[in-house]
């Protein structure tokens, strides 16, 4: 498959301190992972790294300066930033290459997967199985760092991570790019083999505990389950993962090429 | 699905040292996870708990008295065992047992898989896939402890675990009571698809490394493949067994319950 979304590896997780050289991060174009900013604190320099957050769109925490203490113990100024070790895409700009290309989309949405090595195996499996860019939403998503990396065995480096604030707003606009929206979910009779997936497809996946959002499996086009034979009725979310983005890797080629 | 093979939770990976306690033991039929000797001892007792582990097909690692010391400070005599979280049973009993249920058998064998995480997560999987029973090596696969059995929530506790010598002669029981043999290896142009999962199967998993050894490939009615469409070429194991228990599944009931 024709990837034109490589990155080249970055040095993991680089961390910047100081609110000159946060500012100066971020003017350049480096991606913040995390940013902890020391609470209670204004003025001068503070003011306009907040101005900058605001026009980035970047999130940030108000920490007590203990725990940026803890973080370092040169002198930080209330400001810390960590720099992510991938650079971050816009779904925008990858959903006209992907038709430009000849190829049919398979975006994969993440609603709520915290934890890194579930995150990290998700992207692992996603690259095998094709998936052209993952969807993270800007708050309650794993982090990525280098553990993230090590368990997506590298993978975080080939597909392309896109973050945005509203993943609702996400849903509306692969529906609109002519993309169906499938929520893997226990909200359904239906089994994942249902939706044709040689079309252009979205997948959702949510959190073990709570699931997709409300708002998301309602905009969806489909809501399909796994079939559960045993009395545990609960996998692991990688597993899941791997298990519906092959039903899509089966209609599309596995099946025409084998059986 | 009728399970027949359940049990109940039992006290994790407990203790024994001491000669006289491992003999009894094994003696009143616990199943001995690890057993750790003094290297260099002989005589009376100790040479009867080695006729005793001749007799019931126990393994046992020979290490010097640093490590036994390490282990525990109490009088150890240069024996401690663990007892298995749960009780192995026999493959041999397992297979009539499914065919008299009117249960068509799903038998995952798993070869040198020794990452107790990665087991524990195929355990997990197995049980929500409807697999009978699991056939593990009595060397070279994960130690069944705590941890095992925390990521596989709890599933240790439904699939019964088989735990023999030798993998080939259990492929070859397998093949003569009516199973089909499909290895998951790279060593093929054959995907996962092609095989009839509707006949009674036992699907054979490796290592990440090493893969299935090749006797096993040897001997199996079908060698097949999970599609690979990005660069990165390897999944987690634990995903692929997903990936194909679940195509077995779709085989069974899910295609025909919802499509």
């Amino acid at each position: 498959m024709d990837r034109n979304f490589q990155r080249q590896p970055k040095e993991s997780n680089q961390m910047i301190f100081g609110i000159r050289a946060v500012i100066e991060a971020i003017k350049s174009g480096k991606d913040i992972e995390s940013l902890f900013l020391q609470r209670g604190i204004a003025g001068g320099l503070m003011s306009e790294l907040k101005t900058i957050l605001r026009e980035y769109d970047i999130p940030s925490q108000q920490v007590p300066v203990e725990k940026l203490n803890r973080i370092t113990a040169k002198n930080h100024q209330g400001a810390i930033a960590f720099i992510s070790p991938i650079t971050y895409q816009k779904i925008e700009d990858i959903i006209p290459t992907i038709f430009e290309n000849g190829e049919v989309p398979l975006i994969l949405i993440l609603d709520g997967i915290t934890d890194v090595r579930n995150f990290g195996a998700i992207v692992r499996t996603a690259e095998c199985s094709g998936v052209h860019a993952i969807v993270v939403p800007k708050k309650g998503s794993a982090q990525i760092n280098p553990d993230a990396v090590k368990t997506s065995a590298g993978a975080l480096y080939k597909v392309p991570i896109c973050r945005h604030d509203n993943l609702l707003s996400i849903a509306r606009f692969l529906k609109d790019s002519g993309l169906q929206v499938v929520s893997c979910t226990e909200k359904t009779d239906d089994f994942i083999y249902k939706p044709d997936y040689t079309a252009p497809t979205a997948v959702i996946m949510g959190a073990e505990d709570e699931g997709i959002s409300f708002d998301l499996i309602r905009n969806s086009d489909y809501l399909t389950k796994i079939p559960m034979m045993g009395e545990i009725e609960s996998l692991n979310v990688s597993v899941s993962a791997g298990i519906i983005l092959y039903e899509v890797v089966r209609q599309r080629v596995g099946a025409s090429a084998s059986q």
